[in-house]
């Protein structure tokens, strides 16, 4: 099997592997219990959310452990709407991932205003978009770091200025660039940032929220004391100490892995331009490392699927979370993508593991594929 | 090393973790997509809902996989709350779990009305206290299984029976109970019910909620279209298929499990009524198997673990997720329990894995400690 597709999810890595076994076999002791037995799994934690907080330049104290990506959002969205009794306003884009659009729906139910900005054609949020909805009333920012479907890499940096310079707070959804871009927290300004571990080589079922020092958001698990009583309940340890590998091995390649996963990009691309198929990229060039969301004229993406799957060939028609729908996902929509190429979509996301030859593979089926349609 | 604080979290079952691991490494697919490579995943999704739902007499569709009991009870109180714009009125016990407690608190803060009610000296929240607090236009009443500290177990056919009476809704936190006790939601009538894996020699990280067909709950984790559309985000595959072949296997030997622990505690109350110490059994026998709440006159129950954890043996103060404060728990305090016994309280929670041999030597080195104060 060849996949590629690492937007969806990716292959644990084996030492976030081999570093969680022991916590899941002999050190099973609930960090929050003061006994010596629960000594391990505590300074376990304290050691991953240094790793992580390293990873992203944060401190550690401003490092919440989470189920994953989705509660992140979740959180970072709905905690900082319940601190505000004054209901303010919150800015999003269109083509968010739905754990963002849901939750911003989520607070429009409850009463709060929620405005939604559309990207470029290219797929990019650009800072004078916000300025067009910005108020001096605006609570919350919340723009994604790199899009799940089409691999666009937003001007975080300057989509956090703006904000703060109208007084509010910016939150990024980074789960899929986080591990894949590096991303420093007090270069760009950010004041929250979503991650989950199974997009960079971690287990699933985990992630995080970063949450600058000093930001006004409430608890949205509440419970237990444990992440500074911000985040209730027991510590997933295994899932927490693997996900901090994994994250410090690809922050640690990241140059390498980029320029790697660029070059399979190109194989792919430079053999699609000699072909002669009629065929459009989404997104722009040099966006999140690997991704190349491909749209095919009057072809279906997911008849392209299913015979790259009969083939052996793992990739994706949209983001992986509306893939039981046939709809032509919102992403497409929100650039404006023409019908008769939108619902001839692929997504290929290539991982740190993809050879050359599985893109050479690829482009070869996929030419194959289309020209026997 | 003894292990005696099972109520704090249990040691995953080597079956569980054999079951866990091929999702874990080669099995990675992200159980939404449609390709050949994510059957076995949403396979074992599938057939862990149908373990799980075996295991409580539900139907599989009823089975939420969550993050744990933290997000279970959070889901089930405000999942609830935010689905009725009337904002009627809540009821629960003042010595629930926090996470259902500052669940509570936190949809006080949103305007919505909690009553809080007291249980008797033993323990218990019996239906003619319900009664008193009970009105036509209560939405839910909200007690637990089986309280974490003092384990007594609770009368939930005849509340949930009240609450249904009045037209309101009965949600459980058996997070205790799960496994331990055999659970029937049809014959009990509940609503929605509670659990966490690692309660149950299940993974950390991994928990469900039971909801009823038919019951009206906002989703929690807005996000993807996973979990029939009512919890987002990528499923943690090995977490939940750990966690089924853990209940399941407890379920299997619950009979023999039950006897055995219920052997132990006797083992213990048997030799400390002949000792002469003054001390107070706290909730009633026939509470939660192998749970055991001792408070001893004029001790303190941080030294006595302590004094115990350095021959060895591991048990609790308090609940576990209080263990960071020293003051006395709000579960003994609304038992009414006095001062000077309330401080030199320890909890006692055996597991399946204990031996005869493990409570004689905990009783052994308990006299030995208090003898020696």
């Amino acid at each position: 099997m060849i996949y590629a597709d690492n937007a969806a999810t990716t292959k644990l890595d084996k030492d976030a592997y081999e570093a969680m076994l022991p916590f899941l076999l002999n050190e099973y002791a609930n960090a929050s219990q003061p006994y010596s037995f629960s000594r391990k799994t505590k300074a376990a934690l304290k050691k991953a959310r240094q790793m992580i907080a390293d990873c992203i330049n944060a401190l550690p104290e401003e490092i919440y452990f989470t189920s994953g990506g989705t509660e992140s959002d979740n959180w970072a969205i709905k905690g900082l709407a319940f601190a505000d009794k004054e209901k303010r306003a919150m800015i999003t884009s269109a083509f968010e991932h739905h754990a963002v659009l849901n939750s911003c729906a989520a607070i429009e139910y409850l009463g709060y205003p929620v405005a939604y900005m559309w990207p470029t054609k290219a797929g990019l949020i650009k800072a004078d978009i916000l300025e067009k909805y910005i108020t001096n009333t605006t609570r919350l920012v919340s723009v994604m770091f790199a899009n799940n479907e089409i691999g666009t890499v937003q001007p975080i940096k300057e989509l956090s200025t703006m904000a703060h310079s109208y007084g509010a707070l910016f939150h990024t959804d980074a789960v899929q660039a986080v591990g894949h871009i590096p991303i420093d927290v007090q270069d760009l300004g950010v004041d929250m940032l979503s991650a989950s571990a199974h997009k960079f080589n971690g287990p699933k079922g985990v992630g995080f929220l970063y949450i600058r020092n000093g930001t006004s958001i409430c608890s949205y698990l509440n419970g237990g004391s444990q992440e500074f009583t911000m985040r209730a309940g027991t510590e997933n340890v295994a899932g927490i100490v693997g996900m901090a590998v994994a994250l410090q091995k690809n922050c640690e390649n990241i140059k390498n892995n980029i320029a790697h996963l660029y070059n399979l990009e190109r194989i792919i691309v430079e053999r699609l331009n000699k072909c002669g198929i009629d065929y459009i990229r989404n997104g722009i060039e040099n966006g999140l490392p690997g991704l190349l969301s491909l749209s095919f004229k009057g072809c279906s993406g997911e008849q392209l699927l299913h015979r790259l799957d009969l083939q052996g060939i793992e990739i994706s028609t949209g983001s992986a979370c509306n893939s039981v729908k046939t709809e032509i996902s919102h992403v497409l929509t929100a650039i404006g993508l023409e019908d008769n190429y939108a619902k001839g979509t692929i997504r290929i996301s290539f991982g740190k593991d993809n050879k050359c030859s599985d893109a050479e593979k690829i482009i070869n089926e996929l030419i194959h594929v289309i020209h026997a349609l």
